[in-house]
């Protein structure tokens, strides 16, 4: 399957009436095609294994993978009372939520479909209830992107020079992207937009999936090594760094891709202001500081193989953190669907955080 | 050919009567093997290509490469005139020096030969002469390396936890290295040390040099992606930083390999001490500042792709600066064989710059 259409039509995440599609990243730059999940269980391992990838993606992905497991467990079950089959549910959530821990989209959209699946009067209900719930996530999602893009370009106009880390554009979201969806905001409205992409070691995002949607949008992109982060930004060529977040605490710290606190660092020293760039679902306001956020250790192999070839000693120890957090002090603004925030984040919904309640179902089990 | 015994009775560069025999580093990690360089031709090749590598190990082999090419111009010639070979000679240089524009070891070293060449009384002394100035440099740089080791082992008293970034040990130098000379020092002397090291893209020295060493030394090593070494130097596991040096200049700014300039800037965020190991051939007297340095640009296809398999749509544009300048102020100190320095090195020999004279014969042709 081929998608066609712009930034703005495509998705790594639909639903097709019975299953999950999800682009197969693995395939780009090469080609795009698209793969289908049909179980809980392919859903969650796409999930893990990063075939789906980018906070508001996996979100996406989780709700529909909720779908599928409630399809699965309670379509043929006519003798299973209200009570039991929401324990299924609960019990399906958290299985879901523990495939990554540190996105924390993917809690918030797994928790949003439970929810509404636990409105449901009858089991047969319950189908239906959380289909439109998953398909609500996706399409909030989807408009947020289009907002975020809007008052990204507004808060970033006159600024055409940016770079970026890691993949944020639609391959990474359910919409045009976050950080990315600024770029193609800039670009739909005829302004001149150039991108440098950090190449995102160890699994290579920015080369493979953020070089190739800039260049299939048609827009200017220069890819460089991540150690080139810092004499870039020193040499005065860049005018912000936008990034994406995996999660975003109450105090502004922020969980991102692993090299993100680095160029933040280096952003500051030279004087280039450095955006978070995120929908209010990557906001966790449960946790004080970014001391509290659990970061996810990916296998040693992602570091001592590029595109499966082995390029250090097989056996060789390797520390392998997925995300790390930068601190609030370094970043100059949050851009999001609802306006560019600062922390406190009073802007925000402040009702019970459904990120809490989700977690609590995974430590349940 | 396999080479045995410990990192200090190792080369990546030696002569063995005729031609120069270099490590064939391509190879690494999965053998160690040793490649014959016959001609100049292949010597610089071997230079530009990288096959050689690191500031001293390049130099030892430019040295020898003007062996190569004295033996090949002046042998059969027996009607020259004496100032005919020493332009030949100064023309010899030029050609080697202009290999690599960064590294001033490698004007350093020609310079050295060519002129010990100049002083011949005939023609027949000239190869002679040359011979033995090549392999004084060796000589030096490898009692350079065993100095240094000792005077930063003396610094680093105490300190076992080293971050490093792409290979400073005896693959990149002609004795057993200058930052990992540190390292081979400490654990010679029985004290404990662990090193992480950055994997250094696009050619992955730290992945496939420097992790390989430390393993076959005996000596812990963890590898990690570049974009780590911020929150690996945050979260106060890291003792010191020391890195290697392609070019100091007067007032302490250093060229070094890409991604240097984000450690030192991180590693000074987190309190952690940032120090430039390099013998004193390193230091180019001759450039007031950093702004001065010839920064090589390497091709494109050094990030898109690696070992030939592509990362990223084959078009796509990229910056690949091969180095960065770290500014002096960076730079705890510099480890060098004549001591732990500080700008401005009142204690480097102040003789009129040999490289000076390198770069004005390789400017004349």
């Amino acid at each position: 399957v081929t998608a066609a259409g712009g930034p703005a039509r495509r998705s790594p995440v639909r639903w097709d009436g019975t299953a999950i599609e999800i682009v197969d990243q693995a395939r780009l730059p090469a080609t795009l095609e698209y793969l289908r999940l049909e179980t809980v269980d392919a859903a969650v391992d796409a999930i893990r294994r990063l075939a789906v990838r980018g906070a508001p993606a996996i979100g996406g992905c989780g709700a529909l993978a909720m779908v599928l497991g409630i399809d699965s467990a309670l379509s043929n079950e006519t003798d299973l009372s209200l009570p039991e089959a929401r324990e299924i549910v609960a019990a399906l959530a958290g299985r879901i939520v523990m495939a990554r821990p540190t996105a924390v989209n993917l809690s918030w959209a797994v928790r949003r479909v439970a929810g509404a699946a636990a409105g449901a009067g009858s089991i047969a209900d319950i189908h239906e209830l959380a289909l439109a719930e998953a398909l609500r996530v996706i399409e909030e999602d989807r408009e947020a992107c289009r907002r975020i893009g809007e008052i990204g370009r507004a808060e970033l106009a006159g600024r055409s020079t940016l770079l970026t880390h890691c993949n944020t554009g639609w391959l990474a979201t359910l919409g045009w992207g976050t950080a990315l969806g600024i770029v193609y905001a800039k670009a739909a409205a005829g302004e001149p937009v150039h991108v440098f992409a950090c190449e995102a070691r160890p699994l290579l995002q920015g080369a493979r999936l953020t070089a190739w949607e800039l260049i299939d949008a048609g827009i200017d992109v220069t890819l460089v090594a991540d150690g080139a982060a810092a004499p870039l930004l020193a040499s005065g060529r860049i005018d912000a760094v936008v990034v994406g977040a995996d999660r975003i605490v109450a105090n502004g710290d922020v969980a991102n891709k692993i090299g993100t606190l680095g160029i933040a660092i280096a952003a500051r020293r030279s004087g280039v202001p450095f955006y978070v760039v995120a929908p209010t679902s990557s906001f966790d306001p449960t946790l004080a500081t970014g001391e509290g956020i659990v970061i996810e250790e990916r296998p040693a192999d992602e570091v001592r193989t590029w595109q499966g070839r082995l390029a250090a000693p097989a056996g060789v120890n390797v520390w392998n953190p997925a995300f790390d957090v930068t601190p609030a002090e370094l970043v100059t603004a949050y851009i999001t669907e609802v306006g560019v925030l600062h922390p406190p984040f009073d802007d925000l919904p402040t009702a019970p955080s459904p990120h809490e309640a989700a977690r609590e179902s995974a430590a349940s089990l």
